[in-house]
């Protein structure tokens, strides 16, 4: 698909030429995220950062990610300080906002919500996430890193082995990077949960068109003791109407150093899409895997940056125009 | 009066050039909202928004219009993570903020704390909202659409035939129209309201002194009948004590594409403050008019991100300065 | 020490060296503070201004200084609205942030929350409060307002005599402030608090090392009578676990301009961190002192847009850098 002037609404959008055209933009972006140089190419532009539901390192990093590249951020968050509560709906909300900025990111709590936002809308919009439906760039992201850590590991996500751990029911992260790994050859991916936290049947129907294959287990020490990447997942408490009930899961999938040093390949990635859940009853990720050289869950975040600075610059237009405005960095940096 | 470096309180303090002045302004920075042209005029001060109440368009068309004459905005939204909770009085929240910033644009549901607050500043203070006192920047953004929607069919304000429709008590912007109305030759309003819902007799005493000529009635078939521009307006719910009393008049006052047929003389505008109300109990003006071309509430709120870039504009001088600093657009823009 | 590429934690980081460099680069600053001059010097450079606690002024004089600079700001406010409300380490949520951004200025109601973010953060962080631990701006800001203040009468902070009032227990700004009042020599302190909120033990302890001479009374009065400087603070409710407990001292320690005038020196000078709180049963500071010329409050304020534009400059090291990049104001000030 074309992105110059498109909506980003979800990881089905995209074909493996559009999946490398944003990764190989993002690699070109390093230099201005590591600080080594300054742009200002969307000197002018104003992003529109609606936040509708609670959220810290995806708004912060759209926003800093825009930033970078020399635009204006207006944002807004929580759904109580807006005209949504005085009964406006979400026609009126896009129809008028997008006469006020140049491009929408939107999180919203309702599954379906950003679409029908964007098609009201007059310039582009992202999802930044809409309930358990569609998170894209978190996607994105996590493709984009497991390509630079294979990459380190002279492999391809052609090829690769992957284990899903955790709440595969209710992460919509899961769910995208499942359908995005379609796209690739020979991929082996172990689902790892609590019974009832399966990944749902319709995503794995996707695997039928594919040439994944697939492995269910609850038995974590199996099923990571043959993988490429560790991929584990929060127990999303906030999509159970019974908060008793997500608690019973809490601690079931936990890794730590000792774990992973009797049970995996030497050099296995881990991966997390944050954040995780560091209280005692959870500890998803023991503390103690910090030092591990293979813990990729920061290079995960720093990538993120890159991947949405690539979305709006081609989304905008402005991937080959980095450099007409760019300076070298003056003030203090360690990056 | 002379706008330069001076508060815009109230649309009472606005002659009728004092208006042709904005409205020259406005025109002139279309090119700018449009994105056809980029500048930096304002490149280094600082915008305070200030909302101690709830607002999704006002507060970011306040700080947009800023973005885009090239300054930057810090906001501040809701009251309770505000020192005024620590027993902090207006006074001292105005000394101290405007030492900080350049200019101040404040909303408060207190009716007379924005001049309260602008006494005590340093710096500009605008007026965003204050109760159900006055909102000008609303008021010259509704007169600035009038202007433009009679001009596309050869019509002025002097002259001017219009209906205004809903809760006409407690609406400020309603209050603030009628007031900037009265400058004008030769108009007449038709008041469409539920009797306990009128306007108050404050604001109808002042078309006294004017050439207004008004009529009150609660049919609004016959209200519409015979007027250029349609005015309908939201039952202000946050105004009233009893919730259960202000639910009583919702969806009284309500238009469609078929009454507007029926009764309407061809191509009458309509417009709306918005938000409006889509609830289907309300409902003032059903998305069945979304397609009518006569519906301006976009282009009513696309021009108040205008109107607001004007008055900064006019407040900090700057008018003739915006080419010194301006450049083409260079990313994608479709406006 | 070397304030270039490290955090601002405590007051104690510093000798009185660092604080004349300070001192001297806020001076520098103070062209582009009252807009006689632009900088675009941290062009390119995001300041994520992360107030965990309610904060106004802070918060917003940050955020300005950093726009003063050149640089963008990233906001969050409100703990409810982040990760951490979802089990997030303080350790995550500072590697991820810092990340996104050049630099970090962070309040949180816990003490030692900061310097615990510090550790983990991969670029400077700035304290901008923890609980009733530290806030090393605000002392910095109170000095040089001292400072300011007796030069403008002929006098220095060595021998300086000085009456700290009000909840002397609970107020960081004076815990801060007395630690640092010991870098200097022959200082009088007169201690003026209920006796259940004197100045803790362990501050007074501090006093052993250093020229520190100290008086406690509950005396206002007397304690005032001869003295350079009156610093009054505010009962810190928000401290108290008992709510009636702290309303019981509100208004013990109160200020108008009769009890000064029978009571100081001419040209007393009166300073209080703000906020202060003038409802009538608490009432600090009586309005009726706000004509007296000796009252510094919004000097102090205006210093601490000053030190925190310092702080920045030093800690990014671009101090000799800020007219490389500056212009004329050509918008409309009156700073």
């Amino acid at each position: 698909m074309e992105l110059l002037g498109n909506h980003i609404l979800s990881i089905d959008q995209f074909e493996r030429p559009d999946i490398e055209k944003i990764f190989s933009t993002s690699d070109l972006l390093l230099p201005y995220a590591k600080r080594e140089r300054i742009t200002r190419v969307l000197k002018g532009a104003i992003l529109s950062n609606m936040f509708f539901e609670p959220s810290t390192r995806t708004r912060i990093s759209f926003g800093s990610a825009f930033n970078i590249l020399g635009g204006e951020v207006r944002e807004t968050t929580g759904i109580e300080a807006t005209s949504l509560a005085k009964g406006e709906s979400l026609y009126d909300t896009s129809r008028v906002l997008s006469g006020y900025s140049d491009i929408i990111v939107m999180r919203h709590h309702e599954a379906g919500s950003v679409n029908e936002f964007a098609e009201a809308s007059r310039v582009p919009v992202i999802n930044g996430g809409d309930g358990d439906n569609e998170h894209p760039s978190q996607a994105l992201l996590d493709l984009y890193t497991i390509e630079k850590e294979l990459k380190s590991k002279n492999k391809t996500i052609d090829g690769l082995r992957i284990a899903l751990i955790g709440d595969l029911k209710n992460g919509r992260a899961v769910h995208s990077l499942c359908k995005v790994l379609c796209l690739f050859d020979n991929v082996t991916i172990n689902l790892i949960s609590p019974e009832k936290l399966g990944l749902p049947s319709s995503i794995k129907d996707s695997f039928d068109d594919s040439s994944v294959k697939f492995h269910e287990t609850n038995d974590i020490k199996k099923g990571i003791s043959d993988v490429d990447i560790i991929y584990m997942t929060r127990i999303q408490e906030e999509r159970f109407s019974d908060k008793a009930e997500s608690s019973k899961y809490k601690g079931l999938m936990s890794l730590n150093q000792d774990i992973y040093t009797k049970n995996c390949e030497p050099n296995t990635i881990i991966m997390h899409p944050l954040p995780r859940d560091s209280r005692p009853d959870a500890n998803e990720l023991d503390p103690d895997l910090n030092q591990n050289p293979n813990l990729a869950i920061y290079r995960q975040t720093d990538n993120g940056l890159l991947i949405r600075m690539a979305l709006f610059a081609l989304v905008l237009g402005i991937e080959s125009k980095l450099e007409d405005s760019a300076s070298d960095v003056i003030w203090y940096s360690n990056k």
